[in-house]
């Protein structure tokens, strides 16, 4: 049994500072263990208590007849990384610290929290700052807060992971009251050892487990974290994750730069995208999805049916599911007839959707035929039940008719509770049937149930790294490459730039003019100034004619604006037609992205950009880079919208593809790279780099 | 007494069809009236009794002692118009008309509505297919559906009308669970007469209500509507509306046509935001932002306290907050110092925000002493108390400590109820302090009295038609008019075109552009064809060598795809520089907008446009016409974005203005009309219309 599985389902659990008053937090745990009838056995350590709830008490962890699974460390910050010490010494699998005062308040809890990781060595550790870990699947409470224990606990598929206890606890509550059951649920908060990414790989593994719910503050280690996510894609356990710090984007995506399009929150965007984890836009949907998710039941399509005895609520959900793009159509003919004839009285609104089964919503039978018949129609794919004010007087008449309807599909049956009847909701749910009370969450439920279904990009592409590449690499001085030296970097990972040529003097450019065309651009090269355009360093539409005064003039203006006199200037290749691209690199804690963005002005004022974070093991990989361009809101200028041609798309995945690979093989040296803009050129004319920034460290 | 307030207030109020057997939907009104204590007179008729509920029973209509204010129509379709007349012969003020099979299922309904109406005569009708009104301030339930009827209402001052009854019985349930107060409530389904706007406008003088919420399905009478919702933002009465259709405008919004631009969705999204109506956008908004607003009090800013005994729920309402623009400074130092001085233990958390009252929490003196360091520190504009799991234990504590401080200050205190606690939450709304399950809720709620509070552009501009203009209308065929007929026209109004001869020989448009300069635009001139581009009918950057040919060219071209020999030209001005803008009209049934977009293709495709609707009065005036060219995302361009010249915002405000002056006074002549482009030019420099088409209907 692995270390993890020791703390999830303990065989025995020591308290350390355990109390023989219930009332007070320490002397909880031991009695909510006992209370939840814990098979194994408990340890209460005090050295003032003799007998705690029954149970023999020991003076301290070296007296303790067997070595525990568990260790939940009451004491406080000063004096835990002694017991954790003692604990660890004798083989303890974990330690659940639940004192506070560490790097949460500041400096000197920084340095408790060293000395308490140093004393743990290779025992694992739940906290600090933790309320602990229930195992509700087998009724194992390990922890000392009111908050997450219950009477009764809601026994389910679905387990959360929190960084947050109190948020644990909040869901805990809201969870239960809904009638949606539970399998575990952990508050890992301060992480010093073990993190989000390890309970996500144990949950994979626990087979009680249908689904993950995190709370998340901050992802450690990215790559675990997205190692552990992919294994349970592949298990086919979706993962639902609500995560903070939105705000903080929002506030650096006013700022206009490449950089900072790319906020952090926005790298967590790219991260649970790439891993199939579906994100909870609004804290309800952190149980609103897993509830769906948790029926296992299939939702192949957009069409739902919408079975209602109150007009109104029918006509509001249909509304919410058409805004997140469901379709509610009407029943086929041979549904049609079914519900008619389930149907006396002369109500002809049968042939529409909601379909109104007033007369039927007080009798069972007839209920059961009308969601007997929608199930079994090739027209729908889901099926909304609504419950109105009527159903309040017969709570289970609903429930009993869904339920004995159930088997008779694979197809989602969710309700929506229009009145406040949280009872018959619950109820609900805990048959099968996930209740909401919003209609916003009806389709939030069923867009994370059509998410979970699709199939992502693989991302394990290793980057080939020629010797070319690499010597080029190698070769590299460091600090910022001039334009033509980045631009070199770029063709090296198979990116074409433009044609150009580097000229000192004005009859030089005159050459370089001719074998171009008969119109050039005219830029000066140099490492030192980045911004070129705004110190008049650029020139377009330059002729044979002007050249040689336009070369003459902007070494005088880029002499006066930035006080350099520039000695080298790039005759370049003028691209005509083509979409404008940006592609760039942005780095965080979270790891390395590559970005890609509609080029133009007001493709750049609007952000049209989009990010992918690279794995660790090399590039993205074609269908990633395919997904990224086909997810600008853009993409039809790249597509032939109203009848321009179509851009070279499969050379810009291919650059994309290239560029990640350069930054990856790259690695920690490169610290920016972009080229903007890249020209996509028509269908089979390829892309071509026109401008690029590199800046390297030291090799 | 005005009609509305005798059916709101009724002295008198007989109930036809009304039955003595309480059980059967019949025998509620009678039941529900005395129930509450109705202080009037009830007037039950029927032929078949002669007492009911202890009241004497009328046979019919006719043999009523005295006049009842409203009759509560008990009886099928197929009779209530015979009962309403009776009605209305005898002088009762409104008929309450229950009964549904009208309209709504058809051909044989419309001839029983139109039956009903002519029934009425004078005498307003609410519904048919209403379940009825509740007057919860006076106690006076009109009403035969369960839904709308409880043994306590909640009152207070939030007043709902809604075209569903299934969707008022709903809010009521929900309302009351949350101890959420209501003043009147209105369900006005079928509006054969009475609608929205009258309740509105009532409601407007109801002394009791504070705001008003809407759930709409449509707006039958525009400008009523806007006249009522008018009143009420000029009596301080916020709005509050929930409209459904919205998904419907999600389909438009996918077809990129300048007309379908302006799904009929958005048009609500412009009526709305002109007569200042904030716009629920969930379900549950519906009720929050009321909520919020009844409190009366005042948010003057952004900045938001926290004060929380559970981190996790503190930092997950400040990034809610965080995302809708609201800002969480950490107290100043004065604040600061007064928390510290309030607790004992060695939290140093204080100078945060969210503000940990840990230890507060549980102390009713300490937990004042925060709220009040709060309310009264100038770093704050409101207050969001967090309920944690603490707070289960005493429920009262953290109502009564808020309670006791609500008078030190006018600004926003909302609370969080962070487990699951309804009873907590309804107790704290109760009290003042408008509670929510959802952070989301608390942004909702604080945006919504955020807005309340911006004043808005006036509406009411009367178009000044002149005699030069009115001639021009009135020679003005009917039909598609052709480029130069449509500038010529839009020039008539204000706004500039480019420059241009018509031409029809190679002679003259050498003429006619050596009279611009040294390039032009050439473009065929028809009213038959309206795609010229697409055809080869436009030509840009046309010189002296080039004109000739390319005119001869054109009218081959032309020839060969539309099958129309071109006999006109234009030789148009080419603008250089300046920033395209499209400026359009759309009509719908609500009403004519006026549609500003951004030109230029990405803008096109992310569909940057916005829409206002012309008041009956006139065009807009050039506070909405400015406020319309800042709503647009890509303004930046407009204003100087990286340092571009500014663009001439003054002459467009003029020209739309200009423009919704035109479409306003060609009234329902004007099919439809587009300016595309206007270029907008810099400072000072003007508009220019480069092309334009108009349609116009019969004179």
């Amino acid at each position: 049994m692995n270390t993890i599985s020791r703390l999830m389902r303990p065989q025995t659990v020591a308290v350390i500072g355990a109390s023989a008053d219930t009332a007070k937090t320490a002397g909880r745990p031991v009695a909510y263990l006992l209370k939840h009838g814990f098979s194994g056995v408990v340890y209460p350590v005090n050295p003032k208590a003799t007998e705690i709830c029954g149970l023999p008490c020991y003076p301290d962890i070296a007296s303790l007849p067997t070595v525990p699974d568990v260790g939940i460390v009451l004491l406080g910050a000063e004096r835990a990384h002694q017991a954790v010490r003692e604990l660890a010494q004798i083989g303890c699998a974990a330690a659940i610290v639940l004192a506070s005062g560490y790097t949460e308040v500041g400096e000197e809890g920084a340095k408790r929290q060293a000395e308490l990781i140093a004393a743990a060595g290779s025992m694992r550790i739940l906290g600090p700052n933790t309320i602990g870990l229930v195992n509700i699947t087998d009724q194992i409470v390990l922890s000392a807060s009111g908050a997450l224990e219950m009477d009764h606990f809601p026994s389910g598929a679905i387990s959360l992971v929190s960084q947050s206890g109190g948020i644990l606890g909040s869901l805990l509550a809201r969870a239960s009251a809904r009638g949606i059951g539970l399998a575990k649920m952990i508050s890992t908060s301060n992480e010093v050892d073990l993190e989000l990414a390890d309970f996500i790989d144990w949950l994979v593994d626990d087979e009680v487990t249908k689904v993950i719910a995190l709370y998340v503050e901050t992802v450690r280690d990215t790559n675990k974290f997205r190692a552990a996510a992919l294994r349970a894609r592949q298990a086919g356990k979706p993962i639902v994750a609500f995560k903070i710090g939105r705000s903080e984007a929002g506030a650096k995506a006013a700022i206009s730069h490449t950089g900072a399009l790319a906020g952090s929150d926005r790298m967590y965007d790219a991260l649970f995208k790439q891993t199939g984890i579906l994100r909870a836009q609004r804290f309800d949907e952190l149980l609103d999805m897993p509830a769906a998710l948790a029926t296992g039941r299939s939702l192949h399509g957009n069409r739902v049916a919408i079975l209602t005895s109150t007009g109104g609520a029918g006509t509001l959900v249909s509304d919410a599911l058409g805004v997140t793009g469901f379709e509610t159509p009407p029943p086929d003919a041979e549904t049609a007839a079914k519900l008619r004839a389930l149907q006396q009285g002369d109500h002809a609104a049968l042939d529409r959707n909601p379909i109104d089964v007033t007369l039927a919503g007080l009798q069972p039978e007839l209920l059961k035929g009308a969601i007997s018949a929608v199930l079994s129609s090739p027209t729908y794919d889901a099926l909304v039940v609504i419950v109105g004010a009527s159903a309040l007087a017969m709570p289970e008449l609903m429930s009993n008719a869904i339920k004995s309807c159930m088997s008779l599909s694979d197809k989602p049956i969710l309700a929506y509770i229009s009145p406040h009847a949280p009872n018959i909701g619950s109820l609900l749910t805990q048959g099968g049937v996930p209740a909401f009370s919003a209609p916003e969450s009806c389709s939030a439920a069923l867009v994370a149930m059509l998410h979970a279904r699709q199939t992502m990009a693989s991302e394990l592409v290793e980057p080939i790294v020629t010797a070319a590449q690499r010597s080029t690499i190698n070769a590299l001085p460091s600090g910022s490459l001039d334009e033509e030296q980045a631009k070199r970097l770029f063709s090296s990972f198979g990116i074409a730039g433009v044609r150009e040529t580097i000229v000192t003097t004005p009859g030089q450019a005159q050459i370089a003019l001719s074998a171009l065309g008969e119109r050039a651009v005219l830029k000066i090269l140099s490492s030192e100034i980045l911004h070129k355009s705004e110190i008049g360093g650029v020139a377009v539409n330059v002729t044979a004619a002007t050249i040689s005064h336009r070369l003459l003039q902007m070494t005088q203006d880029v002499t006066d604006k930035a006080g350099i006199t520039p000695q080298r200037f790039l005759v370049q290749e003028m691209v005509s037609g083509g979409i404008e691209i940006i592609l760039g690199m942005h780095r965080d804690v979270l790891g390395v992205a590559i970005l890609l963005g509609m080029g133009g002005v007001t493709a750049e004022l609007l952000q049209d950009t989009t990010l992918r974070l690279l794995p660790s093991t090399g590039g993205l990989s074609s269908e990633t880079a395919r997904e990224m361009a086909l997810s600008l809101k853009t993409w039809p200028l790249l597509d032939g919208y109203r009848g321009r041609p179509k851009a070279d798309v499969d050379a810009l995945v291919k650059a994309i593809v290239d560029f990640s690979t350069m930054v990856a093989t790259l690695g920690d040296r490169l610290l920016e790279a972009e080229i903007n803009p890249l020209f996509v050129l028509e269908q089979g004319q390829g892309v071509k780099a026109a401008d690029g920034i590199v800046v390297l460290g030291e090799a």
